[in-house]
């Protein structure tokens, strides 16, 4: 099936956000990618609501990226696709949690491969880890927010005290909610994608309505105000556990106390937890959608579906190594208690371009503790800065830094 | 390569926590794994220092399993191992750190499959995701807390303020450091992971002697002390990031403020952020060694190494769905403020066998609010004891529930 050329001919169905962003990532990591797979990746086709036909992007096609969404026409397209012996890979939920048995029996009939990474969580691993990484555990339970549309304004609601209502209109504003959001806000999506994760981990059919869903229409802004009081964050969290000989796969809200690995995660983030008796427990997290996301958890499909990484490949280049790069650092000074020691230490900081973003001043008798936190800057810049102030007579014992780490996406 | 009865012989160097433990994992496994994979894997031989021949054991191996660690004699056995043509899997990050390029070579020549995710982070399957799932991202920047040892010591002396010595005693006392943990806490282990991890996400070579790291031996109680007043937790970061045309590979302690992906992991816990223009960031975490833990590791990758998963296998049984499950919940009640209405609320709650955790009242006018949080209880007993409850002529409003999900490991 592979072609002759040392090509790789991938076809693509649908042109949303999702299929237009692949569309583009696709030819600009061309060359990598046949560094890793040995094939130079082509894109063979696209079919859009207007344009394109599928026999005819099938034909020339060694795999079938299927970005439609939906029952139909994607379920005939990808079975075809199979049947006629391309490897196929999708992100679409609702199709394999209603028909993923017919689908997986095809594809192991057939001999192809059948990929489904950006069907849940988009970007985050949890369909590769649970596959592959956990192969070897017996998965007991796995927990996820795996809904970027309803984490985004349950944690709006906590942060402004607004109305579900509000904060639901605020998401389709900034783009985090579609037009109609119903099957996001009321459960049905996170259900989708519960019902996959629990046929991985837990090797049994399980059809989406099999899972018991809830949304969070009905939270009240006043229950995120008590369960503050008691440390609590609400989640909408799916589920899937063994319990005794049986399973259950369920979505509902949820509070977590904080040290839960799940409590964190904000936003549109998507998060999941899988846990096993053998491992402890393993928490990813990410972005659960996006068009450029979502385009690279299939590639990264594509890419495995190309060629198993039977090995590292040789390196690319050889990167020259940095020394001396950017970053904050907290400073703490014991220095004698007088007037205007503050500023000389402000002054030598502000010389060597090192700018002040915290101070915690505090007097112990005849000397002072001064503790900054001070913007990024060249580590050189600020070694030499704290050298100088090594130097004042106002310091009472050599002082001490530690790099403080700012988080740039969240 | 591959036995010719559907079997999958295994060979094992190294007999020690690992060792053990995928000693005992795999048998206990194996017939999941005959179902993933189609061969039965079978244990062909352990090297043990008292027992056993490298020889031998390599002769009726389809691959070699190596934790016997340190540079020899791992490094003449791993190259032994694949160019008898055998698939090798390690957990050895000193080898890789210091002769990765030579063995990912010989196994490029060779076509075997040298797989090392137990070598970083233990089970937080980051080698899988930065080579397979990430393969068409370009990652501009890798951050991991991936020594164990050091954030236990760092969690313990943030909680108690005892002193970096005391901390690390309690962490040997613990089995959490070794008797001489010199490697762990100067941060040098940390840097051969992060040698590796920059290896794989940027392409190119890193021999650990090209990474700059520091310890956490100079900490001090009243850093963490201060930093908390500035809102920051400490932790050994390794960072591996492109800067320009270069790359910078370090290792050092750094504050966190909360909201970064890694300020959260506490403990023994490992965590890695891999960021990337493309997917905004993916942060996946878990236990970063122990035996148990590294065996589920090393077993994932020997399942690779058998078979590329090519497709879902078929569902191995058909587990029943389980609706009626154990939950904790959060209560909401709007109640006429006059004295025995919590009495009443818990007669009914305990009549139940719904035992309760914390309460708050709030007196409003005529009326309170009642809010609580009850332990974990079958959700059928919850309902029932709910339904009386909204019977009770106290109450103002309909009751309102939300589940609380408790965290098991943390």
């Amino acid at each position: 099936m592979i072609s002759n050329e040392g090509m790789f001919r991938v076809g693509v169905l649908g042109h949303g956000t999702v299929g237009s962003a692949f569309a583009a990532l696709l030819p600009e990591q061309a060359q990598r990618i046949e560094r890793i797979t040995g094939l130079r990746p082509e894109l063979s086709g696209i079919l859009t609501r207007r344009e394109g036909s599928f026999e005819q992007i099938l034909e020339r096609s060694d795999l079938i990226v299927e970005l439609i969404g939906g029952l139909q026409p994607a379920r005939d397209y990808v079975l075809r696709a199979m049947r006629a012996g391309r490897h196929v890979v999708t992100a679409n939920k609702q199709l394999l949690s209603h028909h993923g048995e017919e689908l997986w029996e095809v594809a192991r009939a057939e001999g192809v491969q059948l990929r489904f990474e950006a069907a849940v969580a988009g970007v985050v691993p949890v369909i590769r880890v649970i596959q592959e990484s956990l192969a070897g555990a017996r998965i007991d339970r796995v927990h996820g927010i795996v809904n970027g549309t309803t984490n985004f304004i349950l944690t709006e609601m906590a942060r402004t005290g607004e109305t579900f209502a509000d904060a639901l209109a605020e998401a389709q504003r900034l783009g985090y909610a579609e037009a109609d959001p119903s099957q996001d806000v009321d459960g049905r999506d996170a259900a989708a994608k519960m019902a996959i994760l629990a046929r991985l981990a837990f090797e049994t059919p399980v059809h989406i309505d099999q899972v018991r869903y809830e949304g969070i229409e009905q939270i009240q802004p006043d229950d995120l105000e008590y369960a503050r009081e008691l440390g609590l964050g609400l989640k909408l969290i799916g589920t899937a556990e063994r319990i005794g000989d049986g399973l259950s796969v369920r979505v509902h809200p949820a509070f977590l106390y904080p040290g839960h690995p799940l409590a964190s995660v904000g936003g549109p983030f998507n998060a999941v937890t899988v846990e096993s008796d053998t491992i402890t427990e393993i928490t990813m997290s990410g972005p659960g959608a996006g068009g450029p996301q979502t385009a690279s958890a299939v590639l990264g499909d594509v890419i495995s579906a190309m060629i198993p990484p039977a090995s590292t490949p040789a390196a690319a280049h050889e990167l020259p190594i940095v020394e001396d790069v950017l970053c904050a650092f907290y400073i703490h000074l014991e220095v004698a208690d007088e007037p205007g020691v503050l500023a000389q230490v402000a002054q030598v900081l502000a010389r060597h371009g090192v700018s002040v973003k915290s101070v915690v001043q505090r007097g112990l008798g005849d000397q002072a503790r001064l503790v900054m936190v001070v913007h990024r800057v060249l580590e050189s810049r600020f070694r030499a800065a704290m050298q100088e102030i090594a130097q004042l007579a106002v310091l009472r014992a050599p002082p001490r830094a530690i790099r403080v780490l700012e988080e740039e996406f969240l």
